[in-house]
């Protein structure tokens, strides 16, 4: 995926003040509808970036329990289609240990957008139940935290352009950088992390901090508790469910990262 | 709906460089499903912040286009029901004349998150083929432009203690602001304003700017193309399918509002 299918340059006016100027050129993120398919079967459309779209496809079904690990993925690709010349459509092939219950999840809960992962779901009960037990494996120290944001500044090339996207990156607990995936739902860059990392074979992430650009919702915490991530680090807010949720499975949840401060909010 | 429902008092560590502070207490917004319901049918899940609900589940089924104005709305409420204390379920009874095509709309279609209104949907193509035709019925004035942020700053209470809220709000041409809604969900700050109006009899809104705290995607121009609202005015970035969308429709798009600058992103 090149640079240039996830920033569009388009015309605008530009006004400051009364002054208006002349029509000149800007950078916008692109967004794009990305239909995830099992065995043909169209169980979810996600307004996303163009972009790891299989790391975001196996991320989403991961997250959603219907895979549990890269084992269960025998094959993940673009659908070739002339009707679909932008590559909007992943089909998935699920090995044939995926049982039915697995895969018909996808058919009545599976419903994604751009910032959401909550989608089409009855109760709130029902998703804490999917959520498997865990522990938070390994304290992370202040110093390591405060560095993190920085550590990526360099490497968020598109946001840094557009201003329209979020990040999403996983850290060694030393605060070394592993991989980092933008998008504009924060969601879907959870999902790419967790997806390449199950495409690497290398899930439950036990051993890594989920930092993130923006605020940290109960979709967030959720995918992350999905994957077993024990630390959540945000720069924005958490929310009331966000918090919730953390203690209760006893992940470790960070808000305004940002100036050498944040604050914890793990139990 | 008082303030204390759309704010809790959480507790935290706060953390200054390497100093660990003694735990005290913060403020973050209220995440909580709201579950819309057609004669008793759940149609939607969205995670929203508790308040303006009714507002919320208007506008939602009337940008999902069940419903076209107040008169399909026969009643419209909050379920009376023990086992949800906390007010999360709305049902809605519509009119007999609201036929069944647009009744079963929801069937497949509606599900929502808290920052999500495409969800669910196979094709952009069809969201496009429901937004009615519109005309651009009045320009729009760069003084009046940049001191819309300023009048809204002393309403958006909220946003302001936690960080944790999105904020729509709507505004006559000259300037004056005439409702402000927030919400943990961008889309459903929009829903809540349009549903305001609409529950008001107001609609469409072809009379008014509409103002977004934070980025403006296709979901929101989308939900604004549906009330024929002419302007949408956002603090944040616009996508390139929003763009696509407001240049389709002939929608005026106005992007980075902020210290006296803005761009103007309209064909």
């Amino acid at each position: 995926m090149t640079e240039h299918e996830r920033v569009r340059t388009v015309r605008r006016r530009r006004v400051i003040g009364d002054d208006t100027r002349q029509p000149d050129e800007d950078h916008v993120a692109v967004e794009e509808p990305l239909e995830i398919r099992i065995e043909g079967r169209p169980v979810a459309v996600t307004m996303r970036t163009p972009g790891a779209d299989l790391d975001l496809a196996a991320g989403f079904l991961f997250t959603e329990g219907v895979v549990d690990g890269c084992d269960d993925l025998t094959a993940l690709a673009h659908v070739d289609d002339p009707s679909d010349p932008k590559g909007n459509t992943v089909d998935v092939v699920l090995a044939s240990g995926v049982g039915h219950n697995r895969r018909h999840r996808a058919d009545r809960e599976l419903f994604a957008s751009s910032s959401c992962g909550v989608c089409g779901k009855a109760t709130i009960d029902r998703i804490y139940q999917s959520i498997p037990p865990q522990s938070r494996s390994f304290q992370v120290a202040p110093g390591v935290l405060h560095g993190l944001s920085d550590r990526l500044r360099t490497q968020q090339a598109v946001f840094g352009q557009t201003g329209g996207l979020h990040a999403a990156a996983l850290f060694h607990p030393t605060g070394v950088l592993e991989v980092v995936r933008e998008d504009i739902g924060r969601h879907n860059a959870v999902d790419k992390v967790i997806g390449w990392r199950l495409r690497s074979d290398a899930v439950p992430i036990d051993d890594r901090i989920l930092w993130l650009s923006g605020r940290a919702g109960f979709e967030i915490v959720q995918k992350a508790a999905m994957a077993q991530i024990p630390w959540v680090v945000s720069v924005g807010a958490p929310s009331s469910l966000a918090i919730d949720l953390a203690h209760r499975v006893g992940l470790g949840l960070i808000g305004f990262l940002r100036d050498g401060r944040y604050n914890d909010y793990s139990a």
